[in-house]
């Protein structure tokens, strides 16, 4: 598929197929093609991964109305880096505003945020991202491992929040794919580190690759963790994680779900406990990562999906691991 | 009146007044004293102050059965520092697990907390705590204002959490006791520091020591912060504080209330935001501080109740601040 004339009048040539939830989730075949402004490269879209965000937005979750995804792997058709194949940082920041002038972009009050907040994502034939977003995919990175560079961003995130040395004992909770992807980065490292989670075959994602691992049901509930990394997906991972970590020890958050959960507060304060959120990470540490096989993502494809049946792929994605949508 | 024969069998002698919760706030008269084990001292208590912890207590934070209160000045009837005014730590570690050799019996897994988790209280005639809590009472610092000693180092823990200084805006949540002093301490380092509340008359006992204050309708909400001290004593602080806090900001948390409260947590994770659970403090640095009047705790004596009129400091508290039970 070629690039249509941009701008031009709706036409066949200047439309698209794409999964856009407008309170239903919809999988549409003419919906128009992004136009880039000043600054912006159009990105043809090769594989888009299913996050669990996307689901939770499904849920209500920041009240997105759009094209959903944020995690991609495309070509470059028209702006910056044309012809290059590229990842792409989610968050576009104003660019002028503190926390832009300081490279904490992803936090600027009047960013948008691919698929997410204010800006179409990345389940469509076509994407417009700031130039400034992305990154060339190396040639020996295949698309379908390019593809997790932003989760695995994510994941190394947490090492900007907290130290790992030898002598802590750290669970990650959560068998989805941030939390393999987690669990195997800090395995690299020789850390003392178990990853809990309730399935089996996605615990031996991460075991084959050298984790501890265990099903929750038998894992001894202890405030006996230095370092908790909640990534369960669910709104009461917290609680459960604050009955896991000693007093003074620290609960690193990546769980965003649009539903609310009861909860009591106190064992944070009468255990002294530090409780840090974090969020999206850096591009390319994790391109390296993956291009030297540093990490093994591969295993935790759960399945590859063709446009027509995108349906199908969203009806597997909350069981599975990273599910992708090809629009190759 | 003096200390009857300890040990003995029940009578006049050796029963006391005591403020008891037993599922119901009693007032009782005959109550048995306690006994000091190896180690403890026996202490008759001067004044007892009433926290938001115990008014939670009465809501079934803790699960705790017994003499109420945690907060008191004494003097040593028998034991070590015998015939010397005290305060005492209210954490009673075992002495050997690895929190208590670590200096941090306050955290030690099978600690008893005064008035607070498996030890009676301080509003009775007499307690008893381990000597190597207790702290002499420089014969310049009144009761009233030594009884201040333990929400005072309360607040001084903030400081062992978080960096303060002059670059930081700081906003502290709540004008009761703990968020008062909070406020009056870091006022005391000219920190840009704010104090909101619901109470202008409260907020005035800051203000009329330079602490700047707002009224909560008058505050702007806007995420603005560094540094959120959440000292509400409601569980929906926390919400209100990821409303103010700037992202990577951080949040310290002092609140512990009986009830759980309907949260989102995806704010902390989204702002990338740093919560800090905090509780006790040092003793020491507080009886300098008070004794020094670098802070002025007077203005905060709500009222001073004799135990025949005990009940009626209990209708007082939730809505004044310091209220004191005079045991003299």
């Amino acid at each position: 598929m070629n690039v249509g004339p941009i701008g031009s009048t709706a036409n066949m040539e200047s439309c698209m197929r794409a999964v856009v939830f407008d309170g239903n989730l919809r999988f549409v075949r003419g919906t128009p093609r992004p136009v880039p402004r000043k600054g912006e490269s159009l990105i043809r879209v090769r594989l888009a991964g299913i996050c669990n965000t996307d689901i939770q937005i499904m849920r209500g979750y920041m009240g997105f109305r759009g094209v959903l995804g944020h995690e991609f792997v495309g070509t470059v058709a028209k702006g910056a880096f044309e012809g290059s194949r590229v990842v792409g940082e989610i968050n576009c920041g104003c660019g002028i505003c503190d926390y832009c002038r300081r490279g904490l972009s992803n936090h600027c009050p009047t960013r948008t945020t691919l698929g997410i907040g204010g800006r179409d994502g990345s389940m469509a034939d076509y994407l417009v991202l700031p130039a400034e977003n992305l990154h060339k995919v190396p040639q020996g990175l295949p698309d379908e491992e390019a593809v997790f560079v932003e989760p695995l961003g994510a994941a190394m995130q947490v090492l900007d929040c907290v130290a790992i040395g030898p002598s802590k004992r750290i669970l990650v909770m959560g068998d989805g794919t941030l939390g393999l992807l987690i669990s195997l980065l800090i395995g690299r490292t020789s850390a003392q580190v178990t990853l809990v989670g309730k399935h089996r075959d996605k615990l031996n994602v991460a075991s084959d690759q050298g984790v501890d691992t265990v099903l929750l049901p038998d894992l001894e509930i202890e405030k006996a963790y230095d370092l908790v990394i909640e990534a369960t997906g669910s709104p009461d991972g917290l609680s459960l994680a604050l009955q896991l970590v000693r007093p003074r020890g620290t609960i690193v958050l990546k769980t965003t779900a649009a539903a609310s959960s009861e909860m009591n507060l106190a064992p944070i304060v009468v255990d002294e406990v530090h409780v840090i959120g974090s969020r999206c990470g850096p591009f390319k540490p994790a391109v390296k990562a993956l291009l030297n096989r540093y990490i093994d993502v591969r295993p935790l494809i759960s399945g590859i999906y063709e446009f027509d049946r995108a349906n199908e792929a969203f009806a597997a994605a909350p069981g599975a691991l990273k599910v992708l949508i090809d629009f190759r």
